[in-house]
């Protein structure tokens, strides 16, 4: 029964498999290997488009190459200020740029309302030399309170950056799930939407490491400086096809948004039998994996007591995470847990 | 016949088999796993000594995090001029240390002689605030040139950068090798010689991506540092299981000495092959898994039509690597065809 | 009439007398010159401890410098969100200290206040190597609306930071007009008061290009860290004579405290004036030598027709900056123009 | 009879009197007085083109600034192995690029020879994304042992550097003598050879602190970002008109090189007069303001009871520098001292 994150989840048997087929003879490094070239042309499809990517090993350098790549270090970074990049990254993404700035925003369940930005790029001119020009906006989607950003508002947003001539990153640690409770087309809520550099994540929904820096064509250009800031981070592994075969069997047959779909309905069963227990209140939507709620004390020492894992949240309440490896009758004991 | 570099070898059966075993049910991240901590206990028995350690997925990775541990960004780090992290780490250590100058000295077979650092050492004052103050001596072991540091001239090394202050880093991508030629104590090259830090490359020697940065007692202090750029730099995985159940196969039983002690063997079965030809001439003693070698020209055609797969070198003649995997037939169709 | 800035007023003749009478024959560079051991002694007495200094030419360089000596790059600086090193610098502060994060913190008159302090610290824990760890605490004295902070709430926000190991930074570009409104000891708001390093500016108050660093006991063992940043920052200016004695002038007899006096009443006078114009409305306490304060658009035409210098600042109203060359009739007639 | 440094030296009257003739009035801030706007005219004219420029108040930060604006941080710059940017600048170069490799190379006098600059060309390719491409030249003129590069050299190596997509740069901290030497045109030794960006320093040649960057036409379009990073680096002296003034005196009429040729010719005396002492050995040409001697130790302890001034150098002999204020009687006599 272990909520604490997607991250203590093993690897699923699919991808696993994989990569031991992997392991079969000589291949070149650095990914010049056949199955990286598969993993793109699976994306071009996913994406129905044109792009470039390269592999990582986790989200926090995913993040920090994607803007490395898009915010010169004497620039600022607009995000929201509970986002993943400002909080929980140590400053990755100030070390990669050279020293760009975070600008934190505010808004409700982790989303930053258009009328925020705005305001905010009001604040931050572009032409001063004094301070610090706004080139680049960050949204996580899934948000880190676990609610998503529609097609829509992402279009607003991105169209707010671009009128200013900024570019548009979209932390994707968990973009299948935003996907798989969305329901809309990949291409739709990324590039179409004015999104430049997407971080896609396969760790948390069911690889054992596999990151994707992906540039989509409004920055393809940029390709040669992500490789060469792939390789001066060390994140240009030697035997890259270990990578690309789990993004592989990840992708195929749209095994990441099953995986991920699974994952979202355990999280919301579970947000149903908790919100049934008097005194629980959910602090967000649940539109992925993550269900934030406010227990009663009594039932956060049940759980505790039944060894459930899941962690206090700073600004109060609990956070829990299924992944596809979370079972229904997992969630079914953890709700009676709870509710003594 | 793939003689181009031990990273295009697949990974050793036992590894991928460790790694499938690791692969169940929940484990804690981030490197606070069971297994991650059974690879620091093996570690301690092999180098007979305390130490702490953090796991990467590439030398490169390593090698910039052990040197942003001992070098700040406005001192020197001293190196071969032929070293990894001057000629191949695209300026890594120099992101990585915040700007840190890496000063190249010469010296034969890769190999740099007490005198030259002595030499250096008076170039480079301490206490000038004007010049860059050497902090830190970077050796590779096996060196570039697929040649060793014995315990004698690496203690004699590190005691004249100890004289002045300095730490020393020890670039062991291919340590295995170097340490199955030389059959010497893990712990007497390392830090009885005065290494306070290691880059542990599993990698070149059979594992899918696993590297260690070990810090020896005289740093271990410097942990936390380590850890919080480990994560600021991307690296700290989540899943980190996977990289300490390579390590944990790799290390088993002597495998990692074992495996090493076949590719070095395989390579002087190499060079010993090739020397016979007439007009080839070895352009450094073969002491590890790296054969460079001046070929005459029918020699290098006759390998290509028989595509072999190796490298000319930058500074003259031809690199082959040897690897686990390299079989003595694989050596004896080499020889055979370059023989024509 | 320009009130645009105190950087736009000429330098006291004083000082530039007393930077003539340096010219005279062969000195030591880099600060090694008599003049610039003078200036300590000055300034330790005036501080009633010992300590240790650099000089700069710019507030910018200043700041950036300190906080370069206290905040580690992957570490947290806690300000208010209009502070200069916040809004006014290119990112200087991230750029000196190799990337460390700026949280930007609320309160009204651009203090700070302890509560909110407090809530922030608890956001950003120490010992979490996933989040950035605040180093830091910059407070500005002049603020950035021209206020103060009293000796008890320096004191209130260092003792919170101090409680969590955190250093204190006092960005006092226009610290002679904080101490004229106080009347308080320079020790007891600063070193007393828990503030670690000093940013003491002389240009606004009258100098050319003068700016100091100020290490504290608590922080003078970083002495040879600071000079080494001042270097490789290229602000090691050759002939550092030359602004030691503007400083010497500027110190001399209380000169600083009397010109910053005078700056503070023209600005008093002038906010009295424009207080009485119907629909004027003082924005913040004028407690130095700057007058933040909405008027009646006709007020504004009357100004600009009268060629007023002066800015619209961006959170609303206008901003008039007297100086120790703003003569009593520029203000009579600035306020009799606004009149109309 | 101080021959340490030119920094030594005061600053020369007409200099003086010029900054005290700018202290009048109010001034706008930060490069946008008058007197700047007419530094850019004379120096248009005198190097016959259009161009664009900042100030700053040492070499260090014109070199660093300079560099920052033409090698990104993961390319290398090219310089001769005794250059002040490598060995002088306690790695500002590194830390104002953002960690862009410094790759010294050797050549008598001082001066790199292009068969160098081609070897090492061929060393580090521009395409490979594991080593650190070649983005920049960068010559100093003089060079650090007093010699000149004349205008077919510098165009023979930026003929090179181009050819290969570089930039070049010259650190000008003594143009003025390299020019008074060499009598060439401003423009054939600088945007006419190849040079695309000269740090121009006045300091030595008798400013208070006065140096420039000077961004030629190829790269006029990186003035924004020249601007950004000037202000980023705190070198953004907000009472820019003392600097400019000190320029503007500096340049007219000539006075620069009539200055240097003063000094030139003093170094030129004192070479003659030392080379008559049995067992002085010259060690470079003396092609401008210094002279580097090997003298008996007779000599130098005679040269030392009479206190004059100089430094031994650490590649062996003695470093003499005149200036602007160096008398001819002051020669006589330290040459006399030297006879003993």
């Amino acid at each position: 029964m272990s909520f604490q994150s997607d991250t203590t989840a093993p690897a699923h048997p699919a991808l696993l498999e994989a990569l031991v087929r992997a392991n079969d003879g000589a291949a070149a490094s650095y990914g010049n290997d056949t199955v990286s070239t598969r993993v793109k042309a699976q994306l071009r499809e996913i994406f129905s488009t044109d792009l470039e990517l390269v592999f990582t090993v986790s989200g926090t350098a995913s993040n920090a190459l994607a803007l490395a790549v898009l915010a010169p270090g004497d620039t600022a970074i607009l995000c929201h200020d509970e986002a993943h990049i400002h909080r929980d990254e140590r400053g990755a993404p100030e070390f990669f740029t050279g020293g760009a700035k975070l600008v934190p925003l505010h808004g409700e369940h982790a989303r930053m309302a258009p009328e925020t930005l705005e305001a905010a790029l009001a604040e931050w001119p572009s032409d001063f030399v004094h301070t610090t020009p706004p080139s680049t906006l960050s949204l996580s989607n899934l948000t880190e309170s676990g609610t998503t950003y529609d097609v829509a508002t992402v279009k607003a947003l991105a169209n707010l950056a671009k009128a200013r001539g900024m570019h548009v990153h979209m932390d994707g640690a968990r973009f299948a799930n935003a996907l798989a409770h969305l329901k809309c087309d990949p291409a739709d809520i990324t590039w179409r939407a004015g999104v430049d550099v997407l971080s896609l994540g396969a760790t948390k929904g069911g690889a054992l490491a596999a990151e994707a820096v992906i540039l989509f064509p409004s920055v393809m250009d940029r390709f040669q400086t992500l490789r060469a800031r792939q390789k001066r981070a060390g994140h240009m592994v030697p035997k890259a096809r270990y990578v690309a075969a789990q993004f592989e069997a990840w992708l195929e047959n749209g095994r990441w948004l099953e995986l991920a779909g699974h994952a979202n309905a355990m999280a919301s069963e579970l947000a149903g039998g908790f919100t049934s227990i008097p005194g629980a209140k959910l602090l967000h939507p649940v539109e992925g994996n993550e269900v934030f709620i406010d227990l009663p004390q009594e039932a956060v020492d049940a759980l505790n007591a039944a060894n459930a894992g899941f962690y206090p949240w700073p600004h109060g309440g609990y956070r829990f995470v299924t992944s596809w490896q979370t079972k229904a009758e997992d969630v079914a004991r953890v709700v009676k847990a709870a509710r003594g």
